[in-house]
């Protein structure tokens, strides 16, 4: 299929796949695909199609969700119970170069397509399951879903306030992480086929991507034996480096080493807290940081961020804005760094949508394709089957 | 540097990379690579390293943090101010398929190493820059720190109690996702150049990282035109689907549509909570998710987390316990799945580390070396270079 009239640019030209996904995590990972240049084929349930396109909120009657992570796909629905649909689905599995499952594992077996059918029938075919706790192990038929991930596998416990109640983190990272660590792994298998010639099967679950994002709270565990906790929006182990009120809403001051906040004590006019003992070194300004921080925040609710962040930056201490969603939106940066892409819906409205960061020489992620309609590739597909 | 002898088996075996990087959005990204099988070659800075060697707790005198990313990875100290220094990193990269650096935008030119001289000398060389702006636009030479891009981008808005201070997610989620798209770009850059033969330069942005991860909290700005605030633990749009707390501690309960709820009702032997018009319908109980978390909470608080958790799983209905970080260590699945890796300090101190999630057939990432002592394989990579 590599001949297409629908040969898409990108570093990831020339790649086709097949993506029998739902949702969230696995449509991420085939999005990362789509949105790379290769040719992303969604194979739909009929009638109802990808579970998303239920979930709200909905403009023109389709679902913003599903609008927002399905750009530069195709869309034909198959039955994958029924014979007719059957060949068709292995006559695209001929032309893949990648498939890609988020089943609950044992599903492709029943269907018929396990790894090792799979892989007889197409030796160079990548096949790509995102699961919730994988393909192996006591846990791998328990459903999961994005919430129970984030608390099974410990992020929760670390975010949120000290002594509060759980605080998920506000984004699915349960999904999207392993959406990500899929599409490294899917990769990882081509330039593998490059010198073997052969496809493999890889296998992600959400569950293990949780604890590979957990960076150094192990280390720090495994040093002092002591749980980590939440810590509300503070570092912990650098101060101040941390969220400050300022007179009209918040913002970040990051002075990480002692130099840097003496250079703050002094541009702040707030020359006590420089020679005050318990703020000298880093480990006392960590032992004393709540007291620290009520001191600076006294002297920042005296003006706006806007006047803090630009003296701060003048002064070459690391600085920022909280930005709330809209603010983000407006950010001179992300517009400059095309990290917005409109899709439009059928009717032709338009909804606003997060980009791909992935800038790769002057290749930059456009939206080729709106999000598909359910099975409205059908024609065309079929005609480059050959099967019209 | 193909044919060394310290050729790594792994789907990237084969690869070489050269690793300017420091502390975590870049170390995260080459660990990955180190993880799947390429040869990783860290050039540090004499005498001091890679900064985050300085950063606690230690075990032996050793970071535990800078052991937790640099697993499988090589030192070699270069300056590369000084002439001599600069003629050996030269000399490895005539010999590298990848150079990943994360310094401020600039810093590479002023060493001599735009991507225009390094594509002229080196034409298949892939060049990935990590930084918290970019390359290009207005922000691109402002500092940037885990904390500055999770408040600016957005993150920190959507994650907190309702009404509550910001809240940091829990892990630096700013450096650990550049890490991953800075990853995947890479990959994607060879795998084109598998097509034409040539590198490409790779530049990704924290920031812009963190806007790809907003997930459809844009969509739902978008279509309602509320800017979405912190909501705690529970979902924005499914209810009950949630934290709760039980007799002895917390867990999930996930009840995602009528027919769960129903099912979730008889088996804590709620019958009013069924037939109750406020909750018989998903955008009612979203409505009054407070009111049924209290009823709710009132019958789980009877019992503890594993009573619950065993009977909703037993009944289908998703569910999952809510981990510290001592019990997400002791998870069967976790070490089933073989994602913790035990590394060694140079005294032979243990420390446990996340692994790797990507399992690629039988391939699962070891620890086939421990953290580098700075400059430790200077002797062998020289004699490989025939500069000993």
């Amino acid at each position: 299929m590599s001949n297409s009239n629908v040969a898409k640019l990108g570093p990831l030209s020339g790649i086709t796949v097949v993506d029998l996904t739902r949702v969230l995590a696995g449509p991420y990972c085939t999005l990362l695909m789509a949105d790379l240049g290769a040719r992303v084929i969604k194979v739909e349930q009929p009638n109802i199609g990808d579970d998303s396109r239920q979930i709200g909120p909905f403009i023109d009657g389709e679902s913003a969700y599903f609008m927002s992570i399905n750009r530069n796909k195709e869309s034909i629905a198959l039955d994958l119970k029924a014979e007719a649909d059957k060949k068709i689905f292995e006559s695209l599995l001929e032309t893949a170069d990648v498939l890609v499952e988020n089943f609950r594992p044992g599903t492709m077996e029943k269907l018929g397509y396990s790894w090792e059918v799979l892989h007889q029938r197409y030796p160079k075919l990548v096949f790509t399951s995102v699961s919730g706790f994988g393909q192996t192990g006591p846990y791998s038929k328990r459903p999961a879903y994005d919430m129970v991930v984030q608390a099974m596998g410990g992020i929760m416990s670390l975010t949120g306030q000290p002594g509060g109640p759980p605080t998920r983190v506000g984004v699915s990272i349960g999904d999207l992480g392993a959406g990500l660590y899929a599409m490294i792994g899917t990769q990882a298998a081509l330039l593998q086929r490059e010198r073997t010639g052969m496809g493999e099967q890889v296998d992600v679950a959400m569950l293990d991507c949780q604890v590979a994002l957990l960076e150094n709270s192990i280390a720090r565990y495994e040093v002092d034996k002591r749980i980590p906790e939440p810590i509300g929006s503070r570092h912990p182990s650098i101060t101040p480096f941390d969220v400050f009120k300022a007179k009209d809403g918040w913002m970040v001051v990051a002075a990480g080493n002692d130099m840097l906040f003496q250079r703050l004590c002094n541009i702040l006019n707030l020359p006590n807290l420089k020679t005050d003992e318990r703020f000298s070194t880093n480990p006392l300004r960590c032992e004393h940081h709540d007291q620290l921080k009520v001191e600076l925040e006294k002297r920042l609710q005296e003006e706006a961020c806007k006047h803090w962040i630009d003296l701060l930056m003048e002064n070459n201490i690391p600085t920022g804005e909280y930005n709330n969603l809209a603010q983000v939106l407006e950010s001179p940066q992300i517009h400059e760094r095309e990290m917005l892409l409109d899709v439009f819906s059928a009717n032709g409205s338009k909804l606003t949508v997060a980009g791909n960061p992935i800038h790769i020489g002057s290749f930059v992620s456009k939206v080729d394709r709106n999000p598909p309609a359910l099975d409205q590739d059908r024609h065309e597909i079929m005609k480059e089957l050959n099967l019209d």
